[in-house]
C-alpha cells in the first residue's frame, strides 16, 4: 500500500497517521472506523493554492464537500481560507451553525427547490450556480418576491469526453447537468441576463466529470470555456467576470489509477486561461476550481477488525471485516479498487491474497476483491487507504449498522469529530410501530 | 405502470393506495416520501403462508428484514405470524424495543461479532445461521464462559447458479456466505456438532441470492439440500429437524422481469421437499423459507415532486425531482429499473419520453433511465413503484439530504410510521468542529 499524508510505518512495523498509533485509535474508539489526517488536508490546501495562482487574475480554491461534510471539515476549509460548495438545505443549515462566511458559499444542483433558493439567498450565499432554466425562472421569481438579487454563474456542459467510470461522467451532451454551450438559444438566453433586475450573472460553471486522470481533458474544458467567453463578449457585449472549472481531479486509490500531477496541472489550467484572457482581451477577473476528492480522499483511512476468515471449496479466501458497504459503498457502487495493510504487520511479508468482505448481507459487499496481505488472525485490524471522499458522505444504515465515528489526527493529537450512532440512533424517527 | 397491490386508478385518473389519493399524502407529508401498502403485504403474507404449507412438516415462513426495517414493519410481520431474519446488534436493539418474539428470530450474518453473538443469546433469539467455522467457535466460547447452548443453522452453499445480478448471486462457489456443501471436511464438522455441549445443530441454511426469476435454480436448491440432508443422515447419522431455503424470489419492477409464480412454485418446492423427507425417510420437521423482497417490495411506493424540466443538447428529455439515490441507490447499484406514473394523469396519454433525475450531484442519479410519461409540468407528483424493498433500508443523508418520512396506508387510513429527518439530525453526531 503507498502511505498518503502523514501516515508511517513506526519502528515496530506498526502503521502512524499524524504520529498517532492506529491500532491504539481501532482500541480506543472501536472499529470501523474513518480517521481524518488533518495535515494530508492541511497540505493538499496548501498545494491548490501554491500551484493555483496567477498574477492575472484572482484564483478560488472551493473545497466540493460532497466528498465529505460535517461541521469539522467545513471549520477546517473555512479557516484554511477556502470557498466551499453544497448542494442542499441540510448542507447550508450545517454551514450556518458553524458560521461558515457565507460569501464563500456556492450552491449546487441540478433540481433546487424553491425551500433551498430561499434558504440561500436569506443566508446571503456568494453565487447560486444556475444548472437549467426551470431553475433561474424560479430564482428570479423568489428575488421579485423577496426583494434579493441573486449572483449566479450558469453550469454549461462544454461536451468534453472523459474516460471515467460511466455513472462518474458529467460534461457528456446527454448529461443531466448544466446547458450545452453548444445549444443555439444560450447566447440569447445569457444576453437577455444582462439586464435582468433580479439575477447578476458573474459568469460560468462547469464540472466535467470526477475521478479525472486526463490532464489533456480539463486543458481542453479550459480553452473551450474561454472561447466561449470570447464568444459572449462578441456576440452579446456581455463580459463576464468569473469562471468555475469545477473539481474531477483524480487521486491514487490503487494500482490501476494514474492521477494527474497536480503540481504541473494546476499552473498549466491557469497558464491556459491566462494566456487565453490576455490574447482575447477578456473581461475575467478570477478563475475557480472546486476539488473534493483530491482534498480530503487521501486524507481518509478505515480501520477494520477481522471478524472471520474463510476459504470456500473454489480456494478463495476471505477475511469478513466488521464494515462494509453500509460505511463505503463506493466499491458497489463504481467497482471502486482500494489498497490495505494489517495495521501491525508493516513489515510482515504478504503471503496470502485474499479478498476483504464485508458485514453486510449481499454477496457484492466486497470491499477489496484480490489484494496480498500477510497472514491474519481474528482481531487483527486492517487499514482501508483513501477512504476521506465518498464514504462518510454516502453512509447509510444498511443491515443496521450505526454510522462509525470520524476522528481526526495531527501531530500527535487525535480529536473526535464525529461521534459512532448509538442503536437507538438507527430507528430514532420511528414514530408508529402498531400497524394500522 | 402495473398497478400493484392497492393501488388504483380513482375517477380523475388520480392514483390511490389504499383508499387515500397519492397527491394528497404528497401534500400532507412532503417529499420524497415513501408510502407502504399494509394491505399489499398483508395480502403477500397470505399468499405466503397458503402456498408455503404442508401436512407432513410444520412450515415457517421468516421476513427478511434487511429489505426494510423498523418499528412498524417489525410489528407488522410478528402479529401476522412470521418469523424474521436480521443481520446485527442494531436490528436485534430494535426488536427487543418493540417485544418481537424472540424465538421466532434468526440472526444472520457472515461477521458476526462477539457483542451480537452475545446479545442474541442473552435475548433468546431462535436460531443463530451460522455462516463460518471460525464463527462457530466464538459461539461455542461464549456458550461455555455463559453457560448458553445455542441453537444453530449451518448456512451452506449448494453451489447454484443463477442468471440474477452479479452482486445479488449468493451462493456460486467463491460467494463470501456459507460453506460449501462440496467441502471434503463438511460432514466430519457436522459430526462434531452432533455432541457438542455448547451448539444445538438443528439444521442447515442457504440463499441462492436476490431477484432471482427461475424457479429451477430454487426447485434443485431444495433437491440438492434434501439430498445432503439425507448424505448427513447416512455418513454421521444425524437427523437434522429444520432446513431453511432463504429467499431471493423475484418481483417485478419493470418489463425485463419475469418474477416466479409464486402460487405455483411454493407448492412445488413444498411438494419437492415432502417428496424427499418420505422417500428419503428424513428426520425433517420444518421447512423455513425467508421473503423479503417479496414480502414488502411492491408494497412501497416513493412520491417525488418534479422540480425541473431540462432537454439535453442531444435530445435527452430530463425530468429532476427532490430526491434520488440518497433515498434509492437501487438504480446506481444494480443499474435497477423501475416504472413511475405522474399520480393525477393517469389516463393522461404518455406521449412524452424522459428520463428522471436524482436531485444528488451524480450524472449516475439517475432514478430512471428511459420511461414514457404524460406531458408534466413542475411540481407535477410522481409515483415510483416497488420501492419497498432497500429504498428505505439502503437511504442515506448523500448531499445533505435528510431521510424521507414514512406513511402506512390501508383501508382508507393513514399513518405516519417514519418521520422525515430535520436538517439537524444529519450531522447530530458532530461533537467538534474545531479542527485541531
Amino acid at each position: 500500500m503507498q502511505l498518503r499524508g502523514t501516515m508511517r510505518e513506526d519502528s515496530n512495523g506498526a502503521l502512524s497517521i499524524g504520529q498517532i498509533n492506529t491500532q491504539a485509535l481501532a482500541k480506543k474508539y472501536g472499529t470501523p472506523l474513518y480517521i481524518i489526517d488533518q495535515g494530508c488536508i492541511e497540505s493538499n490546501i496548501s498545494n491548490f493554492k501554491s500551484w493555483f495562482s496567477s498574477d492575472l487574475v484572482e484564483t478560488e480554491i472551493v473545497y466540493a464537500s460532497k466528498a465529505f461534510i460535517n461541521g469539522y471539515i467545513c471549520r477546517l476549509v473555512a479557516e484554511n481560507g477556502l470557498g466551499i460548495d453544497v448542494i442542499s438545505a441540510g448542507d447550508m443549515d450545517l454551514l450556518k451553525k458553524i458560521q461558515f462566511p457565507m460569501s464563500r458559499v456556492y450552491l449546487h444542483g441540478n433540481a433546487k427547490s424553491k425551500q433551498e433558493i430561499k434558504m440561500a439567498l436569506a443566508l446571503g450565499v456568494g453565487r447560486i450556480v444556475v444548472d437549467n432554466y426551470d431553475e433561474l425562472q424560479r430564482i428570479r421569481e423568489i428575488c421579485a418576491e423577496y426583494s434579493y438579487r441573486a449572483n449566479i454563474l450558469l453550469r454549461v456542459n462544454p461536451g468534453v469526453e472523459t474516460h471515467t467510470h460511466k455513472y462518474l461522467r458529467t460534461a457528456l451532451d446527454s448529461s443531466k447537468f448544466g446547458i450545452s454551450l453548444y445549444q443555439n438559444d444560450v447566447l440569447s438566453k445569457i444576453k437577455q441576463l444582462s439586464s435582468d433586475p433580479y439575477v447578476r450573472l458573474m459568469g460560468l460553471h462547469c464540472h466535467i466529470g470526477s475521478q479525472i486522470n486526463e490532464e489533456a481533458a480539463f486543458i481542453r474544458t479550459v480553452e473551450i470555456m474561454l472561447n466561449f467567453c470570447a464568444e459572449i463578449s462578441a456576440q452579446t457585449g456581455i463580459g463576464l467576470t468569473e469562471l468555475n472549472f469545477g473539481g474531477g481531479f483524480a487521486i491514487y486509490y490503487a494500482k490501476r489509477d494514474t492521477p494527474p500531477q497536480l503540481s504541473s496541472l494546476l499552473p498549466a489550467i491557469v497558464r491556459k486561461a491566462e494566456e487565453q484572457i490576455v490574447k482575447r482581451n477578456l473581461s475575467l477577473k478570477k478563475i475557480v476550481i472546486e476539488p473534493g476528492r483530491a482534498i480530503v480522499g487521501e486524507a481518509g483511512t478505515t480501520l477494520y477488525k477481522i471478524e472471520a476468515h474463510k476459504t470456500t471449496y473454489s480456494g478463495r479466501k476471505y477475511l469478513m471485516v466488521d464494515g462494509g458497504m453500509a460505511d463505503n459503498p463506493r466499491p458497489a457502487l463504481y467497482n471502486a479498487q482500494y489498497e490495505a495493510v494489517v495495521v501491525d504487520k508493516l513489515s510482515v511479508d504478504k503471503t496470502e491474497r485474499v479478498a476483504v468482505a464485508g458485514k453486510c448481507c449481499e454477496s457484492g459487499d466486497i470491499l477489496i476483491e484480490d489484494i496480498m496481505l500477510p497472514p491474519t488472525e481474528n482481531g487483527d485490524i486492517i487499514a482501508i487507504a483513501a477512504t476521506g471522499a465518498y464514504n462518510y458522505a454516502m453512509s447509510s444504515n444498511y443491515n443496521g449498522l450505526p454510522r462509525p465515528a470520524v476522528v481526526a489526527v495531527k501531530n500527535g493529537q487525535e480529536q473526535l469529530v464525529t461521534k459512532r450512532q448509538e442503536l437507538q440512533d438507527i430507528h430514532s424517527c420511528d414514530v408508529a410501530t402498531d400497524p394500522l
